[in-house]
């Protein structure tokens, strides 16, 4: 067989280079350094503290990754390929500068423990600025609620006009759905804030540590129970990857209304500047890109959980290499997921609702048609006649191209003579929105106690 | 254009006929009966308490519906297929048993919160199931943990052996991943046990309704805020789909290391008859049959997972019929998961170690040569000649097919004088196990207080 | 610890019936019937060729399975669940109708290769069914778009109107589609029809066999190369799942639209009643319960391919039990498929378009911008200048609620003295479209090209 | 509400610094550099032609062009992250070059259809590295396979030793899948290779294109027949992520087995230093890096098609601005797919297979018990009882920890007198692997015809 096969091609790259390359991470776990210093000084200051290194090396560890960590944020820390990951390129440099003191670092953990506590603290810190921003983005559509209490449109189901409901009522419903995730993501840091240093490579150590105390220093309430579980879990990256599915699936529905009611067929909306592009020959036309694009990227926060349930199945105890996985799509999934947050508060805060657009619609479904058939029912017609004729006024309207409420009374009243001109209050959408009051509904009293909810969680939030 | 087109196929059946069969859901939410029937008892019974109803009516229609599930339980229930799900099929045999009555029960309510309730019911009894199932198989991890105490195999990293560790300590580590997931279906059962009921179509109703007493009534604490929310949530059923996953990854994971370690060249367990088939020429043969369908039932479960989060992507406010597509896909992954952990449970129990095949395996692997190099360093040689005598001692070990602990003193000697006969205590595996009492390590003294902490959580679950 | 904690539960079933419904397939895998008879008819021939069994056995093992279709055809076959599988059940009652003859007609395979080639065997008839049923749809899109050559509407990018095009073009996008669905279906049909018999359990078989022959006479042009590969591919499921994935993917993109046509601020469609729910109280409304249902589906189809791809993750060679999960995603995948593609036509069938208000719509979106700024260019001024000048206009435009069309030439010249009475042969929606006659644009010389593609290449299929 | 709220947070950039991250490409579809130049010179010299632009203008732009790539190759070109991404970057900088004749390079485009025809091009240059990726694994595997004919090993069913085969045979079933994955390529670049170009925006153009010549000289056949379709269509991307899915899931499989036979209980195999990663002290440690992080790679090109999948569902027409979400899971999978090909054969390459443990392992399994069997059916036993004979053999074998062919004539004979000394013959395993000579079994003689299949392929490949 020739060597020279068109198959056989030409490789940029030896093996020994093509080989680095596929194994590396410290291009992209830099992201990881501040907590990997935070976990490194817990460390240092327990092993001090237990007697396996002197207080003195313990100072002098604690303060090296100081100045590591100062030099990294000050753009002058020299990353080296070679060392594969940003642990190796930490304590080497840490060795650099405080000498044989810094070999000691490493006393009674393994990588297999240390990346993993790291890990753990960078997706414990992102998640709470997840929930932060869901909190933020609930913020806002309170306050936009707030100021569209009075204002109806359409309530669809089917995308078929249904029921007329208040704006705000519209706008809370995302608010709960943006407060259930922020819920979602406090219980699953439970999970999250739980350290694995201890477990060495995978069995323990045979040193005297003290791993309650190193969770504490950086915020852990508890440690792993078993070693071998504790560097082969990767279950809270996963739980984070849902939590995160869930946020772009709410997000992904709002985009799509804010899509759908931009579109000129609705009206509903006038998207601001920013978060457009326009034409300059249609001053008009907005495309709503930042509400496309954030619709588009549930796929990859989507993915991203699949990737990694993929990757996790099957593995045998304990720590295989494959787990190195975790990383970058988590990393890509907190890119999207933060910033889509914040871009959705910052895009609804400046958006424009066109009331009058929404009201108008309401006649366009004919979303009054339930409280004829009930005011019927309440003349005492049998609940299959008061169809009936409502059926019939609907139709009448429907080829007049008018609403329910336009038709004169005696239009009405020869459909059924029962109808009287009190009709014409029961007819108004805006009541029929006032008359749903139960727990819950879109009625101006439910929207108000809905309100008051969501601003005392969020009151209470701030507090805490 | 011919109608008679080879593309164009003869149909079996009619277009009635199969948007029927495509849009109909009774032949599989029958399996919500029950909970179908506790929510509207507990309905009716508020609409008696709340005066929409008269007391004796709710009292008719509260036994109806216990006659309708008699009647479901007995087989002698006539499906209807033309009713097209289990709700319509209930009310109309309640409305045969009580005539006209039957009819107010759907007062105040709509299909969609109705099967909401009935579903978040249902979903909430599964994972109930399930959080004991995954108790009882951490129950059963224990019990043979606490078998196998002084049973030692290879632990292994990047399936390489690395150090030894407990039979006991490796069997707990799955004992505390089941654990986990117990307590992750605890905090999803938070958002499942919501009651839906109240947002009738999507706004509320006008009737007076009494939603929390009729969440409180079917044991839910909490109702929703927001009825367009209500109507149109899902998360709870893509919860309880994630939280599915991770139990399959965590089973398809201990089925891997059962499917490896009942293969000759391991040869550490012996599969019980009931979950193996056998070979009648090859009697020593035994298929991981149990084991390995479970482990490819993974892909189901995540299956389910990606088609829900698919389906509830973009979907505007507030129901819409994609949503019926939340129900079997949960169905199927709730007989797989339940199934699995009860099997698993059940092939743990019987399941044979050979316990004298991972005791030999562990000379295989060298596993004690890390203990070599610290007794080294301990004598005073610097750590990295400690390494390279240790390195030579293997290779000369391994040349000869033999242990670090079988080569004589005096081979020993030859590599470094200062090893003394006390390097043969050192050398012994259990030992290495015994010297990794760090919180979590598979040291004795650890794993009898895994044990105990295990053990008190299910001591105390049981007391719940 | 107790035995009776409660977490232990109560099961219904001992673990014998629990593993076997486990493990059991005959519930589903009877669906592969016609096609294992199939298989074995060819075998039972072959096996008489090659002098294995005599050609009178080999007749008599034909005609006892042509019984055994019969009886299952008719309703009178028992099916035993402990035979575990269609093709057991099938093998036994043939034993039962011939005797031992009979027995033999398992001689030189295994249900490794016997599994695999009825599989194939059904694949490939239903991907053929849905390679029909693709054309189907693209020839109800054909024939729709040659009713609609000159009816416009607002053809959009980012959801905003963006350039008038023709109803027919529209159409056509979607044919195109399914078109290609069909073509990928007819490249994956190579890599279903190979048979895997000969492969026996996993290493051949010593008998000698004609393999070749066997697929012949089902139909399959090639036998697999290698023994090992052919009982442990799976690839054809899987592509056959992508391919699935691909054409649900397309109709929900048509469902999307129909949805949205269908809700009043559009308007563009009426749904036929038969592929709605209507409201006996508003006529005029129309839930496109297929089409959301449809939509929705999508994510059953992609959970399928996740799920098998999933379980072939990383399984060793050669057969696992694993690869048992194959069916039932295919099975569910089938009925989604299949029946989406037969209702889809339809309803695109009997669906109504209302051109009128597509009309409309597209003077609210302005959509002959481009064009009176390409006029002005055409006149002299300068690109800019001409864009400046067409901004004002529209602006001019939107404040009147009238389109561009509608300004008077007074007006028009107002804002720029060039414009004369010319410009409204240009400002005409459907000037616009017929102006756009690139190949593949919406002009109506390139729609005629199409509708003449397509048509032929229907017309060759109705021929094949 | 105070603005300063902790869930506020505090934000790195400002709302437009932000939407410009967001929706910015540039950062990673410099990529396509060489395929947006390669387009736009053909797209130049077809305005050319086409008397669109003049002869000379069209010879500016491409000659521009070639400056602009030389710079980009050369690294002196300054891109600049406002442009947002690389095709306006590309443009601008030709404008710089060339003056108002580089402004004419978008006439009768849009970006819609320029960005589809670069990204066709780019995975269309890609699909064919991985297909001659996919040929030159399939190449080395035959080199090893016909290095190791005549060694045998046990052949696996349920992970469980079930008939010998040749290791030839065994690593052959690899090179078929990977023959499979480059065919399925070649199939899915029929469909890649179609031009969008003359689609503009959505609906065609004015201007006088010649769309098919275009495509002829970038080398694409076809060109599409509906411009909505053109520049809405994205199967080709989505094809492509499946084909790398399945070329994953084939990979993950050979990992697996490499993982297996690494671990010392197999010792099958001896892993080339560079793909792997060792221990100071345990000279023989050898992790399988690579393999493992391959195996958990095949999670995010599963992720990468999931991804996508989701993001086109339910996409209206015609381009949508999440279909910019396209690249970015290619490009990672691409990495992925071509890297993991690549070093699986430089990996394979260089491994050290371990036959005389292999052939021991044979020994293990009583892989000749099925021989047995046969060879006293011969002998004149019935079926049954040539079994039961079998079995006490094996368990006779077991208890004194020998092979069947270890045992004497006479232990042979007191289970049944008929056995004679010719029955080693039967028992040796080399001999049962050489008996199964069907097509496509484990004998020699189908080997060496599988050996000349691969062979030829490849050869023809190498001449196309």
């Amino acid at each position: 067989m020739k060597t020279n096969q068109s198959w056989g091609g030409r490789f940029a790259e030896g093996p020994r280079e093509a080989v680095a390359r596929y194994t590396d991470s410290q291009t992209y776990d830099r992201a990881l350094y501040a907590q990997d210093i935070r976990a490194s000084q817990a460390h240092a200051r327990m092993l001090g503290r237990q007697g396996v290194i002197t207080p003195e090396e313990a100072r002098i560890l604690a303060e090296g990754l100081d100045k590591v960590r100062a030099e990294i944020e000050s753009g002058a820390f020299a990353w080296k390929p070679e060392l594969e990951d940003v642990h190796m390129n930490i304590e080497a440099r840490l060795t650099e500068l405080t000498g044989d003191v810094g070999k000691k670092l490493h006393t009674g953990r393994s990588r297999n423990d240390q990346v993993g506590l790291s890990f753990r603290l960078f997706v414990a810190d992102r998640l709470e600025v997840w929930r932060q921003r869901a909190a933020g983005l609930c913020a806002v559509l309170v306050k936009r609620a707030a100021e569209h209490r009075e204002d109806i449109l359409p309530g669809c189901t089917h995308l078929q006009p249904a029921q007329p409901v208040s704006l705000a009522h519209h706008l809370l419903a995302y608010a709960w759905m943006f407060r259930r995730d922020a819920l979602r993501l406090g219980d699953s840091l439970k999970r999250v804030r739980v350290s694995p240093l201890g477990a060495a490579a995978l069995a323990g150590t045979t040193y005297p540590l003290d791993p309650q105390s190193v969770a504490g220093e950086v915020g852990f309430p508890e440690i792993y129970g078993n070693s071998m579980d504790a560097v082969s879990d990767r279950d809270f990256v996963l739980e984070a990857l849902f939590d995160g599915s869930a946020i772009m699936m709410h997000l992904s529905r709002l985009c799509e209304e804010i899509i759908l009611w931009a579109n000129p067929a609705f009206g509903f909306v006038k998207l601001p500047d920013g978060y457009a592009t326009g034409s300059s020959i249609m001053p008009q036309k907005k495309n709503p890109d930042v509400a496309e694009l954030m619709r588009g990227k549930t796929g990859r926060v989507y993915g991203a959980l699949t990737g990694l349930l993929t990757t996790m199945k099957g593995l045998p105890l304990a720590y295989n290499r494959d787990m190195q996985e975790d990383k970058e799509g988590f990393l890509d999934a907190d890119r999207t997921v933060e910033s889509s947050l914040r871009l959705m508060a910052g895009m609804l805060e400046e958006l424009t609702f066109r009331t009058e657009r929404m009201r108008e619609a309401c006649k366009a479904g004919f979303l009054n048609a339930t409280e004829l058939a009930d005011y019927l029912v309440g003349k005492g017609l049998p609940f299959r006649e008061a169809h009936h004729v409502t059926g019939q006024a609907v139709a009448a309207a429907e080829r007049e191209g008018k609403g329910l409420e336009d038709l004169s009374l005696s239009e009405l009243q020869a459909l059924e003579p029962r109808i009287d001109s009190d009709v014409y209050a029961v007819l108004d959408y805006a009541a029929a929105v006032r008359r749903r009051e139960t727990p819950g509904g879109t009625g101006p009293r439910s929207v108000a106690r809905q309100l008051e909810q969501l601003g005392q969680w969020l009151a209470d939030w701030d507090k805490a």
